[in-house]
């Protein structure tokens, strides 16, 4: 059982090793790694002990190897697609954010209620019927999908979204979701988070 | 000193809080409100407790009351306008997604660097210089700003913005910014909330 905070620190921490690689340094020390993301040596060390792997103190890790017992542990065995309901402006600057940039994370059906954009090919992503989401999630074999669509369309999309297979729901509608255990929802709402930086902007209470 | 964790349950408390008033309904149980936002009622009667409110366990809590306290915790004395740095088209798509939906967060300048954007009205915001971010957020004394650039400008113009008065950044870059402590950051990697929900979806670890 990982933690999601520990899975989202993994995931981070990915980040910066690939990048660490890439400037052609193979080794890289605990507290290298937690001064890159913010969090202190100890919780660098315990998240990865958490995955079965540990460096040297004398000589750290070794950061190719460290990229691949946290990919064993993050990825799945063969890439997944991803689903994206809703094309609206939200939708379509998600679909323009990733195309290219983020080849292990495809989108590669979306979905809306607008004829105008069915059957077209959208920022590199074909876009479908939303009545077509069954069939195509599981013709797809599609378990994440991207919840971009009205307030009004959250709950009924989600139910739709769990019946044609999905499991994992990234939520930018203000709907508090209402799912079966077994679907992981993780929401951003967009409003809440700018009203909790204006908060912190004028405080000094942190 | 409220946690980060508490002021976003009480920001969404409020939305729960306001649809109930809207609904003609003046009181509230806290195994309502929590059963709403999806925590126990312990959490939701210690939330409210942090900001000195308290119900009543036999009639429970003045929705009114509740929304006017949290609101005395919450909101700047007057509301505070918002600049939006990088009019992409994840920037554009969240000017749009406020337009309207949020006059409690009114985004009221943007910046660009594309001299096509520069000068126009771009969904109801207008778009100034980057050059001219120093002189226009202390004209209006903006202190929170959205972060929609590129990574390889974010740290540079994250450092322009603090030097230009602002104190809360929502970063929707996927760079670990570097600012004084007086900054508060709040990061919004979708790339990594979307790999977490890939994992959560596949694996029953929860």
């Amino acid at each position: 059982m990982i933690a999601a905070r520990v899975v989202e620190r993994l995931i981070a921490y990915r980040r910066r090793l690939k990048a660490w690689l890439a400037d052609g340094k193979a080794r890289i020390y605990s507290h290298e790694l937690a001064n890159l993301e913010g969090v202190t040596p100890a919780v660098v060390r315990r998240d990865l002990m958490t995955i079965g792997y540990t460096g040297s103190p004398a000589r750290g890790y070794d950061v190719a190897g460290q990229l691949e017992k946290v990919g064993q542990v993050l990825d799945p065995p063969a890439p997944e697609g991803i689903a994206l309901v809703g094309v609206g402006s939200l939708g379509r600057a998600i679909l323009n954010y990733f195309s290219g940039a983020h080849p292990e994370l495809p989108i590669v059906a979306a979905f809306d209620v607008d004829l105008g954009k069915v059957g077209r090919i959208i920022n590199g992503c074909p876009c479908h019927s939303i009545n077509d989401v069954e069939a195509v999630l599981r013709a797809g074999s599609l378990r994440t999908a991207i919840l971009a669509v009205p307030a009004d369309a959250a709950q009924r999309v989600a139910e739709r979204l769990t019946r044609a297979g999905a499991r994992g729901l990234l939520n930018f509608t203000p709907v508090r979701l209402r799912v079966p255990p077994e679907v992981y929802v993780e929401d951003v709402d967009i409003a809440v988070l700018l009203e909790k930086v204006v908060y912190f902007a004028r405080t000094e209470d942190r």
